[in-house]
This record gives C-alpha cells, structure tokens and sequence, in this order.
C-alpha cells in the first residue's frame, strides 16, 4: 500500500520557490472563487506517521492560503460536553460551513486507529467503525463536501532520521515528544493498522492520497497542488455534485393495505379513565427521568404525523411531568442560513441532549422524507439517500446510549378537517392554521404515502417508530406516555 | 425590601381558573406575535429561596405557553469548556435569539450570591460584578431584549412549612434535598445579601419583581401577568426601543493634532534588518506560545486600519510562528442571520478561544464605531454606547485572564492609493480591491476622525491600542510581532 510512497520524491530549492509561487496565486484565487461561489466547504484530512510533517505542511498552507478562510480543526481529549454526546458529535460540531476550508489535525480516524493498535478494540469493531466512516463519508460527500484525505508516509528509518533531525534543530525540537519516540517502538503495528484502515476506507468517493513525508518541499508541493487540483475541478462544475450512492426506490404493493391503512382507527379512552391513566404514566415518567441510571443516558424524541394531529398536546402531556430545566422541545422548521450552510443533519447534531437531558422535536429530521419529498424542495436523489443517513444517524445516537423513539399521529382527513374548523372558533387556536396547512391537506394521499415509505425504511429495532391512532386526543396521549414509560423501563433495567 | 411579599397574598381555586384561561389564550397570542415579529428576545430570570416555588412556576409557564418557543437555561456546575472562557461566556452563549422566550433557571447572579454567603468573596468584590451585572443588563435592554427579572420570596417559617408540605407530598418529595434543608440555616445570609443584591441592581432598565411564593396560585398568576403585560406592552411599540443609558459625543480639539496625525510616518526598516528581527521575535513568539504559563492564559489580538493598511500580511507573520491547531484567524464582516438574531458582541463571545489558544480578528468589534458609524449602518445612540459596551467586554477578558492587544495600522492617503493601484498588477492580489474599498476610500477623514474617537475611548492599560505607523511594511510588521512578544513576556513573567 505504501510502496510508491518510498521511492525517494525530493524537489530542489529552485524548482520549489518557482512552482511556490505559481501554486500560490492560484491557491488564493480558488479560494476566493471558493467563497464567492459558497455553494461547498472542503475538508482536508491530514493524518500519517510521526514525524511525517504534517503540522509542517499544514503551516505550508497558512504560508500560500488566506488564512480568514481556513481553519485548523484540532481534537485532543474530548470535552465534557463531548464525551456526553455520541463520539461522532464533536467531528459533526466542528464542519466548516459553505465557502470555507477545514483541516483536520486528527480527525475520525484518530481514535479507531490508536484503540486499535493499543488492543483496546477488537478487529470486528474496528470495520464497523470504519463501515460507519465509509456512510458518513459518503453523506459528506453527498451533501456537497469537498473531502482530501492525505496520509503522510515515512520509512521505519526514514521516520527515525525524521526525529532525530527535528530534535537537532532548536526551532523545532519542542516538537519531538518522549510520546515520539515511544511511537516509532510501534512502527510495525501503525503500519498494519493503517493499511488496513486506508484499505477498507480508500472509496471511489473519498480516496486516500499517499504522500512520501520525507522531503519538506515534495510533500508541501504534492498536497498543495493536489488541494488546488480537486478545488479547481469542483468549482469549474458549476451544476451537480458527484453522488456516492443511491437508494433504489421502493416498489409500493398493489393493494392499498399499510401499516397505516391497517390501523383500528376508533380507538377511544373516555374522559374519566384517561385522567387516571394520564396521571398514572406521567407519575411513572417523572420518576424514571430522575432515576440515577437515566443520568447516563439521554432521551431523544421525534413526533410527525399530519397537521393537527396532536404534536403539541401529545407533547404538553410528557413535558408536564419533567422538570423544565431537564427538557427541550425544538420546533422544525425551514432552517436558517448557518444551518443551510451545513449538511441536512447538522441543526439536529447541534440540538443533542447532554446526559440526563430530554430533546423532544417537534417535526424532524424526516421533513426531509416527508414534506421536502412531496412539496419537491430537494431533488429525489437527495431524499432517497437520506433513509440510509437517517438510519446511520439514529444508529450513532443509540450507540452512545441515547434512548430514541419516533411518533406518528394518525388521523383521518375528516378528522383533520373538523380540528381545522375548531381551531378556527377558539381564539388562542386561530393563528395555529395557516394557508399551508389547507395546501397540505390537498396532498394528502401523498404524505401517507411518504409516511408509509418512511416508516418501512427507517422503523429499527432501536430507533423504532410507534403508529399512534390519534382521532381520539385521550387515547394518542395514553399511547405516546406509556410507550415512553414502558421504553424508558426496559432501558433502565 | 422584602416586606410587601410578606402581607399574605393567596388565590382561590376558582378565581384561578377564571383568570388562568384568559391568560393563557393571551400569553399564547403574545407569544404568536413576538415570534412573528422576530425584533426581539424575551429573558425571564427566575430567582428565590428554596422551595419559592421557581421549578413550580417555570413548570406552569410551560402548560401555559408554546414550550416549542420557551426555552429553559439551566446552569449547573461549568462544564470544562465553559470554565476556560471568561464568567459570562456561558451566559453569552445561552441568549436566546429573536422572537424566542428564554427562561434562565439560575442566571448571572447564582454564583456571585452563593459565593458571597459562603464567605468566599468580599462585599467589594461582590459590588463590582454587580456594577458589571447592571452594565449587561442595561447592553442587553438596549439591544432590545425584553429583560424580566422575578425574585420569589418566602419568610423564614414559611419556607420550612413549604419544604415540609414538598416532603409529604410523593410527587414532589424528590425535589427537597439535604442541601434545601441545609439552606435554611442560611435563610439570615441570604436575606442580607439578596437584599442588597435586589437594592444595587434594582435598575431603571431592568427592575426586580419581588413575588410572595407561598401560595402556588397567586404566584404563577403574578408571574405570568407580568410577563404578558410587559410583552404586550413591547409588542404594541412597533418603533424606538427603550434606551438605559447615551454615552455624550465628545467634544474633539479644534487643533488638527490627535494620535494619528503626530505619528511619524516615515518609520522605516530595511530588508536585511527586517529579516533579521522579524526571525528574532518569531521565534521567541513560538517558545511563548508554548511556554507552559500560556496553557493557563488565552490571547485575543484585533486588527484594524484602513483598506491595505497590512492587517492580513501582519497576521500572516503572526501565525507563521503558531502551530495551527492553537491559533485562529477571524474574518469580520457582515454578521450572519443567526448573529443579527442576538447583541452585537454575541459573535465575537462565540469565537472566544480556550485555555492555551489564539485568536486573532481581522477587522472586528470595533466595526460598529468604525464603518457602521461612518456608513450610517447602525444608530447614533448604538455606536455611542458601544464604546462603554466594548470596554466592558474587554474588561470581562481581562479578567478572566485573557489578553488582549489592539493594533490600529496606520496609512497615509497617498500609500493607500499606491498599494490599490499595485494590487491591480498583481493577479492573485487582484480580488482584494473591490469598489467598497473606492468607497470608503472617499470617506478618509470620516474614518480618521472615527478611528482617533475609538482609541481616546477605548485604549485602556490592561487591553490598550497600539498604534503602527504601516506605510513601511517591513517596520509594521515587526513592530507588531515585537509588541505581541514584550506583551506575552510581560504577562507570562
């Protein structure tokens, strides 16, 4: 994997300082075409070997870039509010927006690599890590991401010589570590590690570039102009993105039978015993989100369903029972231009509850699925990748033991269309229909048809979505409050 | 000061319910309408002894309003994150945009009273964090922040008859700790320093409502009555916001002597001694910025000038000396949707560095005494008390142990013209002119005029300007870098 990087590449002082300068001007010139277009942000991944010049050659870059529109994206021991969230969180935190250029000095790799290679993780769980960088990866890209990743070699001898050379040079022996030298001790298991990750991580859509680290000027020519290339290239692509993959659609079966379809659609629960049961999950509900094992974990709830199916009120009834400092209810809604500056998934990284907290969304990361699909605000390659995303997404926060659960509040279109009536007699309910909601109402075979996709393709056995009958407002918030209750039961043991 | 919440106030059941209804439909459309309007946040602090009823009430707020636009801050111990930046980067970092409710369960003076009854600071320290408290109060009013400040209160007998009523009840047992007991030991303390802490931050802009807490009926009604009126009342103001305090323009010398025009701007170095010196205080900013004294500390440096006055080749310098993953470059320009959302310092809090970190701005906070003065982009009375405003968030780094240096590169007219026509020759220098730089180019004197305003306001001895004859590039940018050493010496010892 790393021979051609050991061939010996060495470029002059002379050959350097005229290539410098033409490499410069267009450097800045692509980064200025770069923020003006401010439709991508690239990101540079500069990983490698002790030793290997990467902080050197990541100086290089400040020396040829505009340094206002770069930014050093460094990750040391992870903050407290980093370890409290999914080990993908801080990684998400730090994309650079549209326009702008990050590198990243240790990156997604860094962890898997190094717990590999002191045996803290095993082998299977090191591809699965990888399987999810190689999704992730793809998301980026997908999402428009302009994504390099350089892997600085250097020779078991070549390093050594590398060290001992820095350590000989004042201005830069602070940069030789007893850390160093402890490494090269691990020459032999960097390499079989690493080889095997750029192996399992080398895809057509994020591909490893192999530098040979040893000479300052070929290393610091070879990534810059290999940076300036792929800018050059994306930018002169002026319509599309490249696109990893696609999910094929689904074919929908003949009859008309779903799980939406199928459900018993009168289910009541009279007044009388909904405030007993009421009373009853939200006494339950209050308890288990004090309980000390819910302060190591997190709860994360997703509500869609048709307008005026009950987000609200459904909602109103869980946070009555916790305490206001422990939860927050995040309206979905069009983003705002940071937010579009960013993947689709990003305003929900940002909104991750930190342990013992609750975030109930009001709307969700599915309007991608839902209202994006049938109003026609994305393009379909768009949507039918984000199930997979979605799915990956939800994964990540399961796996850092957030406790997920998604609702859909079903009700049937005369059922919408007398609560649009009635809010418009109450006063305090009026402003809460708006000439969306009639526009909606006339696609309605397509939500549920959305809706139906939408829960084929992204109900899992951790993140699982619950179909709630809501025609009756008593029964819906019976069903959301105890399947919360029962949910947070079994995952508290 | 406590005595009229002291009288007895108590609410039937009935009455409440009365009065509950038509509250809330009117809490709900106020709330429609401060969203829709989006001019401004609403900032609800919720203060009291123990067992006042301020989890009770918060809880109320939410059964009555749109949790989806009510947000709780709660501030429990600093996360690492926080506790590197200064006091009220947390708070900063908490303030709820426009058109958004933001409760704070705890706020800015939690820390200051609990450490003044435990002993831990004196009552002069105390009094200067509640000066700096009023000057952020009265920053945030004149923002346009609707700021509500309630304390709950309770006599002595009545909040042991409340914590026992709390303990008996098994709803509500959990919320009565050990600590809420041990608290009441200190009921004395808190009364004596809550009460001069009401007294000395009992504001015109931003005054205390004092709330009997013993009966739950009565103060939820208080509470959310004084919360509509007070937004209805703002909501009806559709121009002017109320002003706390208008900094007088000060009167300029009638001679035409100010600290830009006595420099001497025939300040030059000569190339051979240029490099020379410059490697000198490179490399001696490269062991400070190591130096282990500087994990503690942090560096904010700011630049400004006019047009091609040097700042990005100044910086360039700079970080030629820094190792990338502790040093950031800040581009200021127009602010962002989400920045316009909040006060004008607000994205400069967010890009405050950690422990350890530099982060140098190109252009920066002094933008609105500078162009938004001179372009007419933002009121009189904003840029006028910016100056005081400025003062104090320099003060708050300061004293969080950041420093801070501000250099004011200074060009003559004839230089400025002589570098854009060179810019034009140059390809990769092409883009840095743009007809803004015309513009403002026409508007010299204005800029001079602002600039000589800025440093007599603002050039103080812990976070002062420094002001660089730039027209010679060699000697600007060593007298920065030399500044930048001599200061850090100074400050590291």
């Amino acid at each position: 994997m790393f021979e051609s990087a050991e061939v010996g590449h060495a470029v002059d002082k002379e050959t350097f300082q005229k290539e410098e300068e033409k490499l410069r001007a267009k450097l800045l010139e692509a980064q200025r075409a770069l923020r003006a277009q401010a439709r991508f942000p690239v990101l540079l991944l500069i990983s490698g070997v002790d030793g290997a010049g990467k902080s050197e050659t990541l100086a290089q870059l400040y020396e040829w870039m505009d340094a206002r529109y770069l930014t050093t994206l460094a990750f040391a021991a992870p903050t407290d509010e980093e370890r409290e969230r999914p080990y993908m969180w801080r990684y998400w935190r730090a994309l650079p927006p549209h326009g702008r250029t990050g590198a990243f000095a240790g990156s997604w790799y860094s962890t898997p690599i190094a717990r590999r290679i002191e045996g803290k993780i095993s082998r299977g769980k090191l591809d699965k890590r990888l399987d999810e960088i190689n999704r992730f990866e793809a998301m980026l890209v997908n999402e428009g991401a302009l994504l390099l990743k350089f892997w600085l070699h250097l020779t078991r001898e070549g390093q050594r010589r590398r060290l001992r050379q820095l350590e000989s040079d004042p201005r830069t022996a602070w940069r030789v570590t007893k850390e160093s030298w402890e490494r090269t001790r691990t020459y032999d298991d960097l390499q079989r590690v690493a080889g095997h990750v750029l192996r399992l991580t080398n895809t057509a859509w994020a591909p490893w570039s192999i530098v040979d680290g040893t000479d300052d000027r070929y290393r610091h020519l070879r990534v810059g102009t290999e940076l300036l290339l792929a800018l050059e290239e994306r930018l002169a692509q002026k319509h599309g993105r490249p696109h990893a993959t696609t999910a094929p659609p689904v074919p929908r079966p003949a009859d008309d039978r779903n799980v939406l379809s199928a459900l018993d659609m009168d289910q009541r629960l009279p007044e009388k015993k909904y405030e007993l049961q009421l009373a009853k999950w939200q006494g339950r509900l209050s308890e288990l989100a004090r309980h000390k094992r819910f302060a190591r974990r997190s709860l994360v709830l997703a509500f869609e369903g048709m307008d005026a199916a009950g987000k609200g009120g459904s909602i109103r009834r869980l946070t009555a029972a916790l305490d206001p400092r422990r939860f927050q209810v995040v309206p979905v809604a069009a983003p705002s231009e940071e937010e579009r500056a960013h993947p689709y998934l990003w305003r929900f990284w940002r909104q991750l509850p930190r342990l013992g907290q609750v975030t109930i969304f009001d709307r969700s990361w599915y309007g991608r699925v839902l209202v994006e699909r049938v109003e026609g605000l994305c393009k379909e390659e768009d949507w039918l990748r984000a199930y997979a995303e979605i799915n990956d997404f939800e994964n990540e926060l399961v796996t850092a033991g957030v406790i997920v659960l998604k609702f859909w509040l079903q009700i049937t279109e005369d059922e919408q269309l007398r609560r649009f009536k009635s809010r418009e007699q109450v006063e305090h309910k009026r402003f809460k229909i708006t000439s969306d909601d009639w526009r909606n109402r006339g696609k309605w075979p397509q939500y549920q048809n959305a809706a139906v996709d939408m829960i084929d393709r992204t109900s899992t056995g951790h993140a699982p979505w619950i179909v709630v009958p809501a025609n009756d407002k008593n029964f819906a918030r019976v069903a959301v409050a105890r399947t919360v209750v029962k949910r947070l039961e079994k995952e508290l043991g």
